[in-house]
């Protein structure tokens, strides 16, 4: 079985697990788990940010994030195909109540003249503009980087309006790796900040809000509230505490691969893949000159070629590498399309 | 004074003052206020639905209605300058906890495709769609009116997802003068509607919010919750009965004064005025070839020619056309501007 | 038909009705309306607030103090038998999404020491403390009123701990009229307060929220996502000023008919009525005693004597006087339940 | 260090860590995690639902059965020191949207006859009664059992009105123990329950949310919602089924130790315990006779004693004994309180 639908599906680490057997505990809630106090102190060191919260996941970061910053009847922008918006089911405005203001924009960028149009004035008819999120790799933007300067703009307008810049950096460590720079080169210009632990740095549960130190203390309220508050939660907090110190270099060879797999889709007759729009560990590939559908081609790969990826759409698929994809199963994917290929025809 | 700024300043005519001294009332929150049963009677037949509930603003109608339909976690889908959206403070995920999708489209019509695709599937990620609403005239756009026959394809996708769809018509008499329609032509292709009563039909307070029986049962609570019970509703409820019978025939005199208005200020030089694109009684005028900003003219109208608009944007001004626009207020107008070219340039 | 059901029932004044025809208007959401304009500051004067807000119900007023004091996650101590807690159809918690900390005592009187052991703490298990609200008169204690020194000791547990007093003052003339004291004697001791304008001083519709300058902008607000910003709102300012100015003498005479109300159904045997305990316009009658249920008894009443009331328990009814009800009105009430307890004994 | 603050701070078994070690993993969030998957299901079985959800915490569960079964503008009845309504951080309220009706009662039990006044009619003022929720063991009145005559009576009442019951059972495997029963015996009278995996049983992170099977899919996705959809979840899931397995039994020694403790406290003049009250592990201890307050003699205990417990009011101490608590733990508390009494006094 290849599974390339997420690279959510990794599993822990042989070190991870052992983590996890020898982890040092204590009850979260009173924060007096050391594993988890190190993992926070240490994320926040490496996020470049005051303090950081440990959280049960991608999406609980992030509505976090949101119900700290706001109150209802504020808006937050956000890009159109964002997780938050697309993929959090509604809870943004469920939880926290605010109206969400979506642009689109390529590559995941919402334009910044875009974003200064959108942001609110004073008037008794509008809400407050309380809070401008990005997304850095973007999912269904095919994982592409937000370039440095972009980020540095959006900071740079946001804090002439004082509204606060909200990171979701579930795929942030790919987006450093792809750019070649410190991850502090990204955190500079965001206030908050949303990383995953698990994906493509294998730890099996969790991720991490990072920001000022008051504003994680009213986080941790938040988290309280959501539920997200744990016991002896330095059993899961130790394999992160390898995930961020020793998984982040093998991140390359997702990419590596993905280009990889992206090129030879390429060369498939009446497929549409864009190498040169593979950044990083996703690859986009459209079905559509196939004339069949993606959920068909889906079918056809997992029966007949044990191998599994996801539909971002009516003809379009998403493929993710990670660590358990060698290239092998590259090479074997790549042959998979090509037999399909001569079938669908 | 010539106040061009909106028709919501119109006041009560005469015979609407007089109906108010001699109004019979009751207490409407034991619904014994006869002259509100009346009109809302009265209100179900006109817009051929079952029932109807006096609101007291096409704010708390259209809230209503989003109250009713959604429960928290769900996702409406709304164009993106309409009012639910633009308006009203946020007040749909405050209040309903609903999030929204917005998209664009021209003239206030959301393209059909665009709808088809936003509507959410079955997935654990997704919110569900709770609503589809439309906006017809659309303020935004101009005044513009929907075609019969985009509202039908709009309600024949809606009924195929058993979505249902809510028309905020707020100015939907002019729609109708506009089609030359009877408002039910229109009606026919939503679930629920609201209408306002003030603005171009000229009563002081009020709107009416109708659909099924069981489903104004439930919006008459939601109203409750707003504050928007209410004792002797009479007072107001019976100018609003004059609305619905004596004032709709004379919409057409504004849309004929906004045509001429347009008509006026396309002559002048560098206004940007499209007269085909005024189908009710909305002007945008567009000053940027003046290179000056809106609020500037404005300020010019306002302190040189007693005359009010306002802005639409930095270069955009909104003018409508009202029971206090005369024909003499139209050449007066286009006159102030004209005056205004010759400075500015 | 006597229509004891409650002082709710009233309707304008021939002054009023006068006023209606003749008040000025203007657009109220660009705050251009000379009357409401006029009644706002009029309140707020005579109620001894900086400011003042004109909304559409005692229920809107309430709700948009509790809006404007909290935001979710919070919590605010209520009187276990509060109109808001009571009878606002949860909107408290759906439309602030604050919990309500309830605390039941004598004639409305939460306990201080009550109130100062629910105050919350600092621990991330516990909400904040946002709002305290009283309600004076208190309607479901039976019209009890509160008295001066006990609001002073809430006023002042409250400032220690930084949390503000709303006070429900929907038939707070009452009090101030039992107690012989102008309002301001009882409104120095809550930041916030609502009071109706309908009820015992008989306008048709409408409530005032009264506060601090800038959290009364902040009210504005929320009252336009409420739905409760309307356009020619002087139609129903103008009965406000004359039951501010004119009608607030005449509650003496209720409070005079309600004593002799309970008076006389008092010496009914088997009539569980307290003369003492009324204190402003309301009666509460147990009927227990007779072994029928509250509903059975109010059922003879208006069949075989057209007088109305209303059930406040299975063996509880509420009496409340009011302008439209007489002295004979009261001789003929007290007579009917003579009647009816030959019956059903 | 004897910490006897909670039986929250239980540490995993070495058993539980090696289950860690070994799970067999996936991604949960395509619910392809084995253990999880087995957990859930073991967890239904036991507790005679149809269906099971893991969560990351009992207030998480909670809060998920809440959003679950309610829209805003519904009411929940729960007993006034109930853990949803008192520790929960106001987060029924914040993300639900519902209003808390709150029932005091001894032992944890509200009135069967309190509950029944406390269901709302059928009237525009008044919330819908949308759940009633029962804790058993109930924590803050001291770890008291709740009757299955009791639970019984509530069930039957619930039914009658079409009212779901959901029991907060942080702490069912106690009660179990305590009344000898099978905990199907509790649960048949509830819909749903919410059980921890952590406590007295000892697994580091996790509860459990059971019920009808079409009930639990909605369920799910709240708890996406609320981030509490996690990946490779198994890693925790595993401890889980050891503590459904292996842990239960265990709990009779630290209700004989709560039970020895009360008894040796109980001895020491001016200490205000009572045995009898002691059901399961907690154990309350008034020191007000001493004249001193909680947080006097517990910084006496800590500092002296190297004991830990919690205040649970200004004179009021809680102790639970758990797994690290031994028979000698329970002698040397004795022994501090009477070293402390000969002080304070």
């Amino acid at each position: 079985m290849i599974d390339l639908r997420s690279d959510t599906v990794t599993k822990p680490t042989e070190a991870m697990r052992k983590a996890m057997l020898e982890a040092e505990v204590g009850d979260d809630v009173y924060r007096e788990d050391p594993t988890v106090n190190r993992l926070e102190e240490l994320a926040a060191e490496i996020l470049g940010k005051e303090a950081a919260l440990f959280v049960t996941s991608g999406t609980q970061g992030n509505q976090i994030a949101v119900l700290t910053y706001t109150r209802p009847g504020d808006e937050v922008i956000l890009e159109a195909e964002s997780h938050i918006f697309y993929y959090e089911a509604g809870a943004v405005s469920a939880l926290a109540g605010v109206q969400t203001r979506t642009l689109s924009g390529p590559k995941g960028q919402m334009p910044i003249e875009a974003i200064r149009e959108a942001i609110r004035g004073n008037d008794i008819h509008l809400p407050r503009t309380a809070m401008i999120g990005l997304e850095n790799t973007h999912n269904r933007a095919g994982g592409a980087v937000l370039p440095l300067h972009y980020m540095k703009q959006v900071y740079q307008l946001a804090q002439a309006h004082q509204i606060p810049v909200h990171l979701d950096g579930a795929r942030l460590w790919n987006a450093a790796v792809a750019l070649g720079v410190d991850v502090k080169a990204i955190t500079q210009y965001t206030d908050t900040v949303q990383v995953c632990l698990s994906k493509g740095l294998s730890a099996p549960v969790g991720s991490i809000l990072a920001g000022p130190k008051p504003w994680i203390e009213e986080a941790r309220k938040w988290r309280k509230r959501l539920g997200g508050g744990m016991r002896q939660a330095g059993v899961i907090a130790a394999p992160g505490i390898i995930a961020l110190t020793d998984m982040m270099n093998r991140l390359a060879d997702d990419h590596r691969r993905a280009k990889a797999l992206a090129t030879g889709l390429a060369q498939i007759k009446g497929l549409n893949v864009d190498p040169d729009s593979v950044e990083t560990n996703i690859v986009m590939v459209d079905v559509s000159p196939w004339g069949v559908s993606a959920q068909h081609v889906l079918a056809l790969l997992k029966e007949r070629h044990h191998i599994f990826g996801n539909a971002f759409g009516p003809f379009l698929i998403r493929l993710m590498t990670h660590r358990h994809i060698s290239d092998q199963d590259i090479e074997k994917t790549v042959d998979a399309f090509l037999q399909i290929s001569r079938n669908v025809k």
